[in-house]
């Protein structure tokens, strides 16, 4: 049996044992469409770090960094984690240290709870992440990055979609439920939904409402960022 | 302005401040259906606490008292959590200590959380307790029991249902549009819906398909239980 749950805070991945799962970070606004459209724009690969501590002492290592806190730019790094900042050409080939309010933190504690696997999914690259899902793996928790330990919409969200389109795989935990519930509700009008959510009212106020837009558009790329060793690199 | 907020599982509430709030405690199968019951029925009083440990001193003391783990009741005491056990004339005025696996916990957690009222929810007396909130409340966090920690879509389901009532409520968090989300898919076909709920299929299986059936009934009770120093007692 192919099974699948959702982890809907990573506050809750206690409750998730990920020892043989194949585990899907999702952090939509920005950090995890971040991630996939600076892999796809020929960025090398990305050195996820929790803390902007760590995210300096990349820097002194001579990697360019960037940094995320509170939906803006941390003073003193190269980048923020909006994906229209990493299109452009002089970032190809490059190694980039990130670390983001929520996304990173979620990457480093599934890599913690000892996932199988560790893989970024955002709207921008959903066909392809799903395809690979279906190919090659056999258990599949869906872990949403949240804001600051809560739950938020626009993760569940996500979650609720790729859910959706994973019907050989079995729902094994009441989250499932919630975050297909969520989707289905959202489904036909997604931007208008998640503009109830809170995250996108703090990105609309600190004038990111492009982002937002970018965000959510669906399978445009086609690369699945992995997680190998302490880096995130296309399969 | 008036507030609503919803709290998916007790492990959430350290992102809660409970201070100023109306805190309705939410476990549909089955510790607050059970209470609701009780003091419908006749009950004088219930002593709800989180271990067997402090319903065994209670019991001691001369206390009736009610130990459910695992769906089912504990060896040595006098009453189990299903709500058919206290339709029975003989616990009218009675005051009973209660333990049950989520519900009487979350219970605590709201009071150690400083609360400033707890009250306790269920569909049976769900008219009873918006009537209540629409006079009386000015900030509400609806807290679901969930299971062990984790979410669980029966509560949920409920505390979507009390949202969907109460629009004159701002709601302040984006687990509000997960439960709203939940219970408008739910809403058509409330038992089918609930049977992909993992505690559904607990119960089902302990033989208490029935009590599921009385749970889900609407208002059929018109009381509203509520925390008075250590004692659920009719408001």
């Amino acid at each position: 049996m192919k099974t699948i749950e959702v982890c809907l805070t990573p506050d809750m991945l206690r409750y998730h044992d990920l020892s043989n799962k194949t585990v899907v970070v999702i952090d939509i606004f920005r950090a995890t469409s971040c991630i996939v459209t600076a892999l796809a724009h020929g960025v090398q690969s990305i050195l996820p770090v929790a803390t902007v501590a760590e995210a300096k002492l990349l820097q002194a290592k001579g990697y360019l960094t960037a940094a995320e806190r509170q939906g803006s730019k941390v003073e003193g790094f190269d980048l923020d984690n909006s994906p229209f900042s990493y299109l452009k050409p002089e970032l190809k080939g490059k190694t980039i240290g990130l670390t983001t309010s929520n996304g990173t933190q979620a990457i480093r504690s599934a890599q913690d709870a000892g996932a199988y696997e560790v893989l970024i999914g955002s709207f921008l690259n959903i066909q392809a992440l799903q395809t690979y899902l279906q190919k090659s793996a056999d258990a599949i928790c869906l872990l949403c990055a949240g804001w600051k330990g809560k739950v938020n919409l626009e993760d569940t969200f996500f979650a609720g979609a790729v859910l959706a389109n994973l019907p050989e795989f079995t729902s094994m935990n009441d989250d499932c439920v919630l975050a297909l519930a969520t989707y289905q509700q959202g489904l036909d009008n997604p931007v208008r939904f998640l503009e109830s959510s809170a995250h996108y009212h703090r990105l609309e106020t600190l004038g990111n409402r492009d982002d937002i837009t970018f965000c959510l558009q669906r399978s445009i790329y086609h690369n699945v960022p992995v997680l190998r060793g302490d880096s995130l690199v296309n399969m």
